[in-house]
């Protein structure tokens, strides 16, 4: 495998079909290294479980770099928050922290991320497109990003 | 199937697999739509055959907007040219001329194409990594890349 001119190197062959192959509304799931990747991804829609060995905020930044968010809908993104009567860990908040800055700094800065509990995000991950793993081991570097439209200007159509 | 930020829609998901999966020194037949393609592809490395519904230098300049060339070689790229005793009809100059500046436009403006006769040509084809068929209707509309390197600045890295 070789390289691209303007594309991330992040972004593998088997990434990129992944993200060109999904259309507006579809959903992708970028998880850490605790999440139940290959189960998830039994559930979703291409079977796909891709591996990138980086943290989540680099894997983030190279997805986010080609991939448009949705800004038809009310939320662009949510991220896994704890479950009912646990705190989320500073290393979590760290996470999420990054993450939030890592989306914004590719869309415009606009995008609404809303955080989802635990065991309501599994759920809504098995719908997703695919899921994509990184090497995170922060608690709670789990995200999923709903695709939106490209617009004539080559960047994330909003309404 | 939708579209990614700042990548050529003609880039499918199959086109962007292929072109991502080759490495340095890997060779991609495009051709138009009286080549043999599908036969050629039977002996490639993927045996990918895949089809993009426009013109030559149309499937070109989108393919050449990520793809690097090979300036470890001394040729870039071949296009087919007639066999012995045939000349060149004016259409299939005019795609050649095309061809040339479509692969310049892209490279840097540096690039050695040179011409290859006709079975040789289908020789060479069959051992390429893949072959991206276009709608071209004008004869020899048929040309061979060298995928190079990518360069830390993000282009075609050169000697």
């Amino acid at each position: 495998m070789g390289l691209l001119k303007g594309i991330d190197p992040l972004l593998t062959a088997d990434v990129l079909h992944i993200l060109r192959s999904m259309g507006h509304g579809d959903k992708l799931c970028i998880c850490d290294c605790n999440f139940p990747a290959a189960q998830v991804a039994t559930n979703s829609t291409s079977k796909k479980h891709v591996i990138l060995t980086v943290t989540l905020p680099e894997a983030l930044d190279a997805i986010c770099s080609v991939f448009p968010l949705d800004f038809f809908e009310q939320k662009q993104a949510v991220y896994m928050g704890p479950q009912e009567g646990v705190e989320m860990p500073p290393a979590g908040v760290e996470v999420v922290s990054s993450m939030k800055e890592v989306i914004m700094k590719n869309c415009g800065g606009d995008a609404t991320i809303d955080k989802m509990e635990r065991f309501s995000f599994y759920e809504e991950a098995k719908s997703c497109f695919a899921v994509i793993q990184c090497l995170e081991r922060r608690p709670y570097g789990n995200v999923i990003l709903w695709k939106g439209c490209v617009g004539p200007d080559g960047l994330d159509l909003k309404p």
